[in-house]
C-alpha cells in the first residue's frame, strides 16, 4: 500500500504520521502569556534535536480556524517555555491539559498541577514532573498549512533527585522515571518492556 | 538536582537529553551520495513535526572531528532521503547500520538489508521496513556546535499491507507493527505495554 502525499488531505497525512512515527516522547509545555497567564499543553511531535547547544523541537498544528494555539502564541510573544516530561503518575493530568480552553484559563489549575517558578525563564515548571527543561526560543519554522516547528535551546535542566545516581549526578536511572510514550489515537505505552543492543564498534 | 546548560559540555548535555527525552521513535535513514553510493544510518533525535504538508525532522550530531556524517552530507547534496521505521525484527540490522564505516561502504549490504527503488526519490527504501517515507529536504538548521536539524517533507508513504486495515487503507493497525523505541545507552523498548487515555472534550 502506498500514497503520494499530494493525494492526501492534512488530516489524512496526520493520521498516517501519528499511527506510524512512534513511540513519541511527550512534552507537557508550560508558557506564560505577555499578560502573565500560565498555560500548559502536551505535544508529542517533540524530541531532542541536538546537544551543543542542547536543543529540542516541537511541531505544533494550528487550530481548526488556522490560528496559533496558546502555546506557540505565548512562545513567540515571550521567546521562553518549559518542557516538562511525563511519567505514568502524571498521565491523567497531562491529558487534562489537552482540553481546548480559553487563553485566560490556566490549565495547570484545571488539571490540579502544582507549578513552581523557574530559575531563568518566566514560565513556571511543573513540580511533579521528573524532568523539566527551561528553554529559550531559537527559531520557528512555519509550514505552508499553518503549522509551526518551534526550536528551543535548553538553558537549564531540572531532575528529580530520585532519578539521579547518588554517585554521578549526570547519570540518570531510567528505571526510576517511568516515562510514557505516545502511540496513535488514545494509545500510550510504558517504557517497561525493554531489551538491549550493543552498538557496533 | 539542576544544571545550567552553560556549565555542561556538549557530551554532558547529550547524556542528559538521551536519558530523559524518551521513548524516541527511530528513523533508519537511507540516502545516496552524488556518486550513487547508498547509505543507511539510524537516528532517534527524530519525529514527525507537522501534517500539512507532512513533515519530519532529525537532529544529527557532527562526527568527533566536526565534519558532517554521511547522511546529512548526502541529504544536502541530493536534497532527498527516505525514513524507514524500525520494528523488532529489524532491530539487529538497524543497529548494524550504526557502525562508523567509510563513505564508499554500503551499510545496507553490510547489514544484509534488501533495498528496493523508491518511486519519487533516488534513495532506495528498505524492503523489510513496515513503513517508509520518501522525503524531500525542506530546510536545514545548523547548530552552533556543528550539529544540524534536517527538516524534510514526506512526499510518498509506503505501508506494508499487513499493518493496513482491509476496510480502510488509511487505518493502521498499530498492534501489527511492533515498532521499537530508543531509550538511553544500549536500552530500547517495545510498544507492547499499553494503556489508553480518552482526550478531554
Amino acid at each position: 500500500m502506498h500514497f503520494a502525499s499530494k493525494d492526501l488531505s492534512g488530516a489524512e497525512a496526520y493520521r498516517l504520521l501519528a499511527a506510524t512515527v512512534l513511540p513519541r516522547p511527550i512534552a507537557l509545555v508550560t508558557t506564560v502569556s505577555a499578560e502573565g497567564v500560565p498555560n500548559a499543553a502536551p505535544f508529542s511531535f517533540f524530541n531532542a534535536m541536538g546537544s551543543k547547544p542542547p536543543v529540542v523541537a516541537m511541531g505544533i498544528e494550528p487550530r481548526p480556524d488556522g490560528a496559533y494555539k496558546d502555546t506557540p502564541a505565548n512562545i513567540i510573544e515571550t521567546r521562553e517555555f518549559v518542557v516538562n516530561l511525563v511519567d505514568e503518575p502524571l498521565a491523567d493530568q497531562m491529558n487534562a491539559c489537552a482540553a481546548t480552553l480559553a487563553p485566560e484559563v490556566n490549565e495547570l489549575d484545571e488539571a490540579g498541577l502544582k507549578s513552581i517558578p523557574s530559575l531563568e525563564v518566566a514560565a513556571p515548571r511543573i513540580e511533579a514532573s521528573p524532568v523539566s527543561m527551561e528553554c529559550k526560543l531559537l527559531q520557528t519554522v512555519d509550514l505552508a498549512g499553518g503549522g509551526s516547528i518551534v526550536i528551543g535551546e535548553v538553558i537549564h535542566f531540572h531532575l528529580q533527585d530520585r532519578i539521579v545516581s547518588s554517585l554521578d549526578p549526570l547519570r540518570i536511572d531510567t528505571g526510576e522515571h517511568n516515562l510514557i510514550g505516545r502511540l496513535s489515537a488514545s494509545d500510550y505505552c510504558r517504557t517497561t518492556d525493554r531489551f538491549q543492543l550493543q552498538r557496533p564498534g
